[in-house]
């Protein structure tokens, strides 16, 4: 906790002296309180398809988020890890509401798209539709610009592809701390994503991962 | 607690009942009393390099091997996820002592090659020979052959890489738990790692991580 209060205290700050976009969602700080222990956690992972369509409140969105891809430290650090330390892995969620880019620096969730995108995020699996919240994790190769050296193209997909096992790992426990259940996807409608979310040609959809309520 | 009794159980009665092989080391269940919850070791997450030359105890060896790969259901699912269901990723243990192999159906290290070979899991960090146990995450081919379908290659490396990234953040999340350091490095010796942990030609060495005690 200690570690943490700066980073959050710092985005708190931005977050209340920038001026959100019409339909953003400012989150409040993810709860530190519940205990549900790591080996619990781990003791009850399982995926989940019988979703019920009811929303999360902000505060577990914020929760699920900021285990994606969080801050947790000061420097800018984040809950997973990333070779060379470039984090070329953004997190869309998909709700009812509409499709919102998770805004790490700010716990925000910036509005893409309003309506219901949730079926694009799938190539079919009907129950996606009724998982409050489906998160598209997508790769961005312009994030190495800023890198000292620029590993090819293999090296930086498998990269990505592991920070996105950290993520979705990290979602699965957080979500069992709500009591929600998850399940890790790879079929994906990509082009239909791309297109209402309107992600440049070469950003690269790896995976979605849906949480919510379960019966 | 309830649903990983059954399957370590059966853990516990194969391996009780089976002749274990000079070397081996058949690990205490893991400790599921630990209370850190969760989101605490989420915000303490991050990498640490200053490790001690200290060994871990059989108990923490079994925690930090069942997060990475335990199983936690009676139908023998893990605590990670794999996609389709083909678990392709087996996981060494590099310790002072020797390589050893984790055996997931019977929580169960199985002696490798006995030395300190700790050195090449890496290609130069000097940390790496300080800490309790290297982890050497490999994919294996061969275990799409009991698959009803056969991904194609690449797909298959990315589901390893997945597979690896939730597998690094369960072990640095149950590492949090026992006041452990970790660090996720994917320079690797792999030719001499192959030669000295007696892989076959197609294993496929993805990533590697330290996990011990710290400064």
């Amino acid at each position: 906790m200690k570690k943490f209060l700066p980073a959050l205290a710092m985005a708190l700050f931005v977050a209340t002296t920038s001026c959100a976009a019409q339909g953003d969602m400012i989150l409040p700080p993810p709860n530190m309180n519940d205990k549900l222990s790591v080996m619990d956690a781990l003791n009850q992972r399982q995926s989940s398809r019988n979703f019920v369509d009811k929303n999360l409140s902000p505060a577990q969105l914020s929760k699920i988020l900021w285990a994606a891809n969080g801050i947790n430290r000061a420097d800018g650090k984040r809950t997973v890890p990333a070779a060379i330390g470039i984090y070329s892995v953004e997190v869309y969620a998909v709700t009812k509401e509409g499709i919102y880019l998770y805004d790490v620096d700010n716990n925000k969730l910036k509005l893409i798209a309003e309506g219901d995108h949730r079926a694009t995020t799938t190539t079919g699996q009907s129950f996606v539709s009724k998982a409050a919240v489906n998160l598209v994790y997508v790769e961005t190769p312009a994030a190495w610009e800023s890198a000292r050296r620029t590993p090819p193209r293999d090296s930086q997909i498998a990269f990505a592809n592991i920070t996105v096992g950290a993520m979705i790992q990290s979602v699965a426990l957080a979500a069992e701390t709500e009591g929600l259940g998850n399940c890790v996807r790879g079929s994906i409608n990509r082009d239909e994503f791309k297109k209402v979310a309107n992600l440049s040609a070469e950003k690269n959809i790896l995976l979605a991962q849906s949480v919510g309520y379960v019966k």
